[in-house]
């Protein structure tokens, strides 16, 4: 049975010829009413405009669109990129003109693909009009949509969910794109996540900063912070529904993160090449941030991917991975488990059987690595991709 | 011609069963007199016992050996790792037993290879009993020595470099090993670098430190900061021989940087797989800090790396790479040229022959990346290696 989605919005998503491939390369999502959106991005100083053109709009009450166009990134653009996405912004308050007209400052713009070149906007035009056509709140439309934004991803990455206060149910539906520029600092990604839950603009965006910290901002697939992620969460608008009580907005925040987190690992999942998820936990540091820079540093070292790609429960790079920071950390405290299987403790190498724990890394798609580090009260996780000889033949052979 | 080397040091290289492969495993480097030693290790605190042990004993004006065995790093091996430290000191004090007897406080210990196994001690001797009935003061030891500090390394890494003031010559001769853990922070690898100038041990240990920032702290392969890392300056001891006028010194400190950054440039180029030496300047920024770090970043990135492996000018990769950073650059002021092809000025793409800066980059083993990023007067420059499908082979295959 297809999953439940949420009412009041619209989804589709069509071909027009952006991509050489014929891929589908636009979507619409489309709010019935003006609705509350939020929205994360790239903290990159080499943006998109459309980044900028969004974070004008969020945190806003009054959100009616998203328009999105892979296949090219219109980044480091100039002039002409910012006059386009302005007029992706206007073709798409046009073409959903109806009974309630809509104004370009209600679009919300996302571009994802290859870094300078300019948008074809007669493509964009015909693409966003055919799309505007097709508009559908049922399973089929959101999955066109979802392949609209999708750029090397090999899978469709989305995650429903399905919060019950009380008497009344909300859903929750997410898609996301990855699969390479997946970088360090905040949103790394694009995402589009719709609820009709309804919340204040300012609780939304409160909402989603909190959720993006636990997921998305955790996550790598080379540390390249790309030059247009952007999260952005659609809420319904709460004026004229009953109050929604602290509790349920607690409620409904847990349910954002823990889909988050669900979306979030789906792009280290895909990363271009990949052949292992990792997830590596740290914990006994001062605090959550000095782990989650272990964690993330660890991560993203190519002796570390490569050991897990050739599962190779290779300790010592793991280990030392931790020392590339300046990072207050005594030797003799460092504990690791690869798989659960203990490798190395208090500073000193464990006997143990290499060669199961190399089977379980070469049977599980995914490789959890546990740091002990301390004895203070910090932890973070981070998820992140292993780095394979596809990896570097997808992105040396992929031209401009 | 064989280069000409410092007078008052010999050399020695022998295989003691270390690596399986049976190569060159242990290195004698013997000083005839007392001699000033400077050195400058890895800044991770994950750290061989060897490094520890180095720190204690530079700067100093006794050191009369360095004794360095390569396959096993002694690294992450506790109490006997670090107890078979010193007992490399001892048997390499008593094998240079002789008119004037060594103490092992005067001879300094490096190891390299793989983490978290304990060295064969009986083999160690027996490799430093022959090591020391085969030094000499010719090219063919200094080769052997060099043979002896080799790990992954395809090629021989060496430097020679002849100073004259006035009337009076100076030599200096430098081996260095690279070519995996090539990481960012400090000296990068093993470096053992001999001279017969005269120097005190501050003013040894300042030459080094400085020539040391501008040279192996500039290079990179994969970012991973290794356990074993150090660069080791021996020098004549000024005791007894004329004064070494301020000018001298200063001359012999250019001539040091000079070396230090031919023998660090060897290292990216022979990195693991690596078919693309990357030399990254950048200029324009508030300080040279500034610039070191964005340098360090972009030749970070895999998908730059990645891109200059196809000989692919993929700018938008390049100039995004520097958004990694939370640096201060306005986007509209950066531009990057590309082996002297300008291909962005100031945020905005310009035209060019993508196929002529292809071939250039496909030709030349070595490709250039200058970046200018802003106004001011911070410049840096950092060398690293491409990303190879031959990298991540080696590095899944190689087993723990």
């Amino acid at each position: 049975m297809d999953p439940t989605l949420p009412k009041g919005y619209r989804y589709a998503g069509t071909a027009c010829g952006i991509k050489p491939s014929g891929s589908t390369d636009l979507t619409l999502i489309v709010a019935d009413q003006a609705c509350i959106a939020a929205g994360v991005y790239t903290q990159n100083v080499v943006r998109a405009s459309s980044i900028d053109w969004n974070q004008q709009v969020t945190p806003g009450d009054q959100v009616r669109a998203i328009v999105v166009n892979s296949g090219n990134a219109n980044a480091c653009t100039g002039e002409p990129g910012i006059r386009n996405t302005a007029e992706m912004a206007k073709l798409t308050a046009a073409a959903l003109d109806g009974p309630d007209s809509v104004t370009p400052e209600q679009v919300l713009v996302l571009s994802t693909g290859v870094i300078g070149v300019q948008l074809p906007m007669d493509k964009i035009q015909a693409g966003i009009a055919g799309a505007a056509s097709q508009l559908e709140n049922d399973w089929s439309s959101f999955t066109h949509a979802i392949d609209g934004i999708r750029t090397t991803d090999k899978d469709r990455k989305f995650a429903t969910h399905s919060l019950v206060l009380g008497e009344q149910a909300f859903q929750l539906a997410g898609m996301a794109k990855g699969a390479g520029m997946i970088g360090p600092r905040m949103a790394t990604m694009l995402s589009v996540i719709v609820t009709d839950f309804p919340l204040a603009a300012e609780q939304a965006q409160h909402a989603l900063t909190m959720a993006v910290d636990q997921s998305f901002n955790r996550i790598s697939v080379e540390g390249h912070t790309s030059t247009n992620d952007a999260v952005i969460l659609l809420c319904r608008n709460p004026q004229g529904t009953e109050d929604v009580c602290p509790e349920s907005v607690a409620s409904f925040g847990s349910a954002l993160t823990q889909m988050c987190i669900e979306l979030a690992k789906l792009i280290p999942a895909d990363g271009e090449g990949a052949t292992h998820l990792i997830e590596v936990q740290v914990q006994g540091t001062a605090d959550d941030m000095e782990a989650d820079r272990i964690a993330r540093t660890v991560g993203a070292s190519n002796l570390v991917k490569t050991a897990i790609t050739g599962a190779d429960p290779n300790w010592g790079r793991i280990v030392s991975a931790i020392g590339i920071l300046d990072v207050d950390v005594v030797s003799t405290e460092i504990s690791l488990t690869i798989n659960g299987h203990a490798v190395f403790r208090n500073g000193e190498p464990l006997a143990f059987d290499a060669s199961v724990v190399s089977q379980s890394m070469r049977e599980q798609f995914e490789t959890q690595l546990q740091l002990v580090v301390g004895k203070g009260q910090g932890r973070a996780t981070h998820w992140t991709s292993d780095l394979t000889v596809d990896y570097v033949k997808f992105n040396s052979e992929y031209t401009t």
